[in-house]
């Protein structure tokens, strides 16, 4: 048979989630009476918009009719789809034919690593959503995986600790092809200002680097200085690719539906557009989202919907806020949960192991070790405000009370 | 910036539908009152039954209930629906935990091709479905394409033409890595017996290749001693993986929903099983189907369900069976359509693009120019029964009479 591709091989196996469900459940077995609460995985938990759910049904309905019925997608996206998000997410600064509409910021991400290819150098943050590397590794743009540092090789990791204000040092900063970001972040919930990311736009600008912003939590933004799409810097149409998601925005983490901005002066060294290979690469490895439920997604956008969502962000942000004021009253150095759903906590003299097992066992309250997004991540926790009011209440409680 | 991925960079450019359709508006200007009758592009056109459509709008309407709502899919595919496939599209031959639900065969080709990487050496079929040697290209297995021959460097191509009775010669073929093969097939319409393909299992056994079988039209097999999975070969599960897809056995082609079977002892050269790999590349570059499309899926495969799909599928077999006997009355040599939506007719004495152009300008009936699938095809045109019945009795009506 075959070999194994030597790039899967380097892959070092992410036990993170596994192994928090392992111990959760290790819990359970011992207290089966125990009330466990998830404040750890990055899910969301309140239902969709009934209007949302309405229009997936209809267009499933029209779908069973002659004239409603349509096969394979035409373009990369329903028009109005593509039209939405470009006005009322990038209020113009994108056109609808830059948006390209796919089933989530993870498969986009895949596919435009296989486009850009192997001779890509990479930076990642450290911490970051694991998937960036992931993605990098099994297309061949990493080294091996090195044990002791918790690092590939081959790879810029950009630290990202409260010590730089969870934005990375580029003066030292060499620079790669590729550079990734994610603002406001996963897993640390900060987000970086204005003048960070206008740093960052410039330093990829200087470079002649590609940045891939990951905005997946851009309507957790409830500050406008605080930007929510890369295109609101200077110069950005030049050098930045923007994953967005429905996920996050819409409960659609399951429904699956996100988009991709690739600017049309994005351009390889040659002068040439990088567009047409990217739309290329959705012909040929994707055959676009589903229709059924792009119209979901266009709902989203409507009005109503959108009102909708920004209220069930809105409970999300609630929630954050209430993990936040507990563990500050408690005495814990916190930061994020602001404009994000995740708050990043230090755990003073332990490992972000130790903390979770010590919290699991006190208070039976899932978090997530820091260290599982990355070295510099160790010493945190990461805790999620996806969870419904009465967990969050109840979660806080038994943190208030309980010696942790 | 970056330099463009040389791998991308070898991609022939595919103008087949392009030009089809570039040809086909060029005669609409010209001739603004025709009827176009598109007999070309290999989409369904009926319906998706009610039944199904009914499920996709109940598994929206709870996604918005608290009760009802789901995240981020666990596991790999609904377990019911892992299950329906399994029993009523395997009969048992496959678990259901070896049958991975996605988003339909192109982007599960691409990513087992990115799994399967860059050193793999490969076969295609010539003629075939484009997209075997795309995902090939991008991934990096073959060489450059030569204009003089309209072949990849570096692939083994399968001729596959009535000479041969539509099936290689395998005792000329070479070793290769990977062998692509698709039964019934797209574009020749011809389905292979089972002694053609457990030759082919054979093969793929003696040479240690893996077989990835492509079975998107396995449910227009009208005979069951045409194989509708290569499950039914013995010896298959150590060396095959096969791709599904909901696309014409339900008409999803816009909806999105397939599956991939990778068996348990399909392994590399050290013995390890390959399916710990595909799991990963679920979780690093998809993060599964849409949960309320899957629901769709289910309906799917419900006695209602699977007969509403049988009786459109039928339709579509009649409407082949018209087509193959018009052009039979009318002297073509004529393949396929019997088991398949597809005919393969030659076309004596022109090449694909001179009959195809003939055909759209005295009848204004669009087909597809053989050799738009490889060079093997050049000489015949492809006929898809992909159509209404209205329009496909017209189209007859107009070959039958307009001189072609």
């Amino acid at each position: 048979m075959i070999d194994r591709n030597p790039h899967v091989e380097k892959l070092h196996a992410d036990y993170l989630f596994g192994e928090i469900a392992r111990r959760k459940s290790a819990l359970e077995q011992r207290c089966p009476d125990a009330w466990v609460i998830s404040l750890g995985v990055g899910d969301t938990t309140a239902p969709i918009a009934p209007v949302v759910a309405q229009a997936i049904g209809e267009a499933a309905a029209a779908m069973s009719t002659p004239e409603g019925y349509r096969g394979y997608n035409e373009g990369f996206g329903l028009p109005e789809l593509q039209q939405r998000i470009a006005s009322r997410l990038y209020e113009g600064r994108v056109s609808p034919d830059e948006v390209y509409i796919g089933d989530g910021a993870c498969p986009a991400l895949g596919r435009m690593q296989l486009l850009l290819g192997s001779g890509c150098s990479i930076a990642v943050p450290d911490p970051a959503y694991p998937n960036y590397l992931f993605a990098g590794v099994v297309v061949g743009q990493t080294g091996a995986f090195d044990e002791s540092t918790g690092h590939y090789q081959g790879v810029t990791y950009l630290k990202c600790t409260p010590e730089n204000g969870f934005f990375p040092d580029l003066a030292s900063t060499p620079r790669t092809d590729l550079i990734f970001f994610c603002s406001p972040n996963n897993p640390t919930g900060t987000a970086s200002s204005r003048e960070q990311l206008q740093q960052l736009v410039d330093f990829a600008r200087a470079n002649a680097s590609i940045l891939i912003f990951d905005a997946a939590y851009r309507d957790f933004v409830r500050d406008d200085a605080i930007p929510r799409s890369i295109y609101e810097l200077g110069g950005a149409r030049e050098v930045a690719i923007e994953l967005g998601s429905f996920s996050k925005l819409a409960g659609f983490t399951g429904t699956r539906l996100g988009w991709t901005i690739v600017p049309h002066e994005l351009t390889y060294r040659d002068g040439k557009p990088l567009y047409p290979d990217w739309e290329q690469m959705q012909i040929s490895f994707f055959d676009g989202a589903s229709n059924i439920i792009q119209h979901g997604g266009i709902a989203v956008l409507g009005d109503q919907g959108f009102e909708a969502c920004r209220t069930t962000i809105d409970g999300y942000l609630s929630r954050a806020a209430l993990i936040r004021e507990t563990l500050t009253t408690l005495g814990y150095e916190v930061y994020g949960g602001e404009h994000a759903p995740y708050l990043w906590a230090r755990v003073p003299g332990v490992s972000s192991w130790e903390a979770f097992d010590r919290i699991l066992e006190q208070t039976h309250v899932v978090t997530t070790p820091g260290v599982g997004f990355g070295p510099a991540g160790e010493g945190f926790l990461r805790f999620s405000a996806f969870a419904a009011d009465r967990d969050v209440s109840e979660a806080m409680k038994r943190l208030a009370t309980r010696t942790v």
